[in-house]
């Protein structure tokens, strides 16, 4: 039975989390931390501070938010604990702490945990370079009316990934609008459409002379965000150190 | 025989519909007007001017620019001709001229001569009138890469058709980005996609709680404008005097 | 407070509807009759055989089976209490027994509660009378890989409607295979697609020369018909008797 | 200059190759064969027996039929000259023979020269490897109405590639219908779909547990596969013997 620390574990997707493990055969939440503890009643403990956690755990996973980074690295690297990061809105310094603590620790790192997703990124990298001469390239991303950043993360990861491809060579247009809004070749249009409540979508475009090929990632819920952390979860915990990432568990 | 006078023959739209006109037992171009006279070789006269047309007609196509309206309402008040304007691009003053005009001869007009489109903007006024309550509207469309406007007419015109059903309460928003980018409740937002050879596609989303509805055209030619405008023309030749759009030719 | 008879509300609609009245103000279940009592506790008395309720209700919402119809309609009828009907599967002889019920008391009924399906019917209805001359038409349905029953209840209720449009002159296809197998004229091509959990989508496709109408409904969760058959409850408690479907709570 | 023999010349795809080839500053066409030699008047003379040509030429491109397949490997290996196989339709003993020849002259075959849907097919097969564990896979092709076969070559040629991939423990299922029609854990759904003009469109679906992916391609026109086997011709012209196919090309 693998043993989890959730940090994170009284926001949406630790919620979903708890699910999971809840349904599950071979995992087991053992103590959440969240800086709202008393928001729901969980059948573990939780804690507004990782370190008032005494027992032992196989593993974290961290879906909560940016300013718990330097305690969970703390605590993981003190305890040995192999840790998953899940959150988003990471920047440059984190990324750098991120990389300084798995030289010590095994951490598993990804900014969407889905299995289709990161597929998708493989598959549109691929395409990138078949058919970069005579293609262009446009992402249309949906998601609910309530998200308030556009586009959405993954969109973003998706361009990169795309565009590392491509020498660094593309740029983003997030709208067109006027008598003069004729596309330069070295765009990547990408379109956020938000309405009701769509779970989430992302499509890759790449249309050329007369043909179009496309790529399209359709999220029904939470849960596959979920069920990839556990599933990482389970594959870092006997990992060396080092920092590994989706391309790790899907070869 | 119907006997076509064709405005803007040597345009693409005009190229298209010759061609349709060539297919067809039952119409026949008489005369073609263009600025470029001489740019291809048709298989009627072609003039620059079309007061130098003397022999009869029984209706004409314009599918030219804004800049010669003038002279063809003149024209068709003068011969008694019946009009078919399919130039887009007309400002109110242009509007109120044609509605002048139509008080002496029976005029058509429509910024897109589809069949297919028409029935989109039929079909996506009721369904924003049954769900007006608890749906968020976006728009899509998709044409090739050298298109120089965004978004196109059409995609406007659709916009303004469906923020007439709903007391013009909306507004158009054409594209999000940013980290407080959350859409509002009167959004209409409006997404042009280009990319390669795209011919022409329009989708209209509703997406509401747990469920989206979503109307969408496909342009597969531009065929589909020159066999409307044609239709348009057969439609038109024996109306009374008067204004007439695409509802009056599909009801 | 509308006071609901639930029956079937141990089925996953019943519970679907269970969660929507629960989350709502103005409804409330005050019984449940299921043949299978006993598989969940809820927060109401839940009876094997309607007749054991003593208490008042002002309506009844119907989501079991066909070979209950006959005990729901009796109860009804005895005690004036308005019904609405969301069982699928009825034979001619149960639609005979219900109109004959409903000279009695309201009786509301549908296959489908959802108001995105109802309007997609009317709108394919409208669509199918524009474009009849010229254009083939195709629905396809997506559901989950657990799905008995294919094409779906609610494909084959779109295909009738438009079938009734076109004065019953079409024939329904069901798959095409074989190196003679090019579409006739009269079909309506109908294919089910089965895989994952796809919650359910329907897309009617009208393709004609060089240009595509679709019209699409995308349910994402049981809660769409749950909400619909509640608001049905809403429309029918107090109207005069006699049958009333979808198209009169929308317009 | 690359010097062609373009047999088939005066089938539909023949006549889309001369076009491209007429658009095209480094190839030409020298001589067409074909057994309808006089049915349109060509820039090139017409043969309806390669043996009749006596000039050089530098590659056959072969869009013909398999009953042409034995003169032209016969011509090839004679002449020295390279051949890109277009045909559809082969059976195993044509392509023994077509193996055979492979050993003497270089040849290219595919029975889809469009660089979108083999760029397709690699794309599929990496996700049918990386997604067999729980995801249901199913095929939608989309045609004109006047396509005899169904479902098309291509569509095929897309299942066979998956099925490869999953040690052929597939099986192809085309259409659904009936009360007990649930989906089978090794079915493959391929699903034709007819109507209009429809040029040609294969979408291939891994759907999961709550989430799915779709890769899909869409033809705007024939002379996507008459630029590929230009394409392919040039690519072929200078090789070594033997026997090439797309994905040589595309690495």
């Amino acid at each position: 039975m693998l043993k989890i620390i959730l940090s994170g574990c009284n926001g949406a997707m630790g919620r979903a989390i708890t699910k999971v493990a809840s349904e599950s055969e071979d995992v087991e939440i053992v103590v959440g931390i969240d800086k709202y503890k008393d928001r729901y009643s969980n059948s573990y403990r939780v804690y507004d501070n990782i370190f008032d956690f005494k027992d032992k755990a196989d593993v974290i996973i961290d879906f909560s938010h940016p300013s718990c980074l330097e305690d969970i690295l703390t605590y993981g690297e003190k305890n040995n604990t192999p840790i998953v990061i899940a959150t988003t809105g990471l920047n440059i310094e984190d990324d750098k702490k991120i990389e300084d603590a798995s030289k010590n620790i095994p951490i598993f790192k990804s900014a969407n945990m889905s299995i289709g997703v990161n597929l998708l990124i493989d598959l549109v990298k691929k395409a990138a370079l078949a058919l970069q001469d005579n293609f262009d390239i446009e992402i249309i991303e949906k998601h609910h009316n309530k998200k308030v950043d556009a586009p959405s993360g993954t969109a973003l990861m998706i361009a990169d990934a795309i565009n590392e491809e491509l020498d660094n060579s593309m740029e983003y247009k997030y709208g067109r609008e006027g008598k003069s809004a004729k596309r330069e070749g070295n765009e990547i249009g990408i379109h956020a459409i938000r309405g009701g409540t769509i779970p989430g979508e992302h499509t890759v475009i790449f249309a050329g002379l007369d043909e179009i090929v496309e790529v399209k990632h359709t999220a029904l819920s939470k849960n596959i965000f979920a069920s990839g952390a556990v599933k990482a979860a389970k594959f870092i915990v006997n990992k060396e150190n080092g920092l590994y990432k989706m391309e790790n568990l899907m070869n």
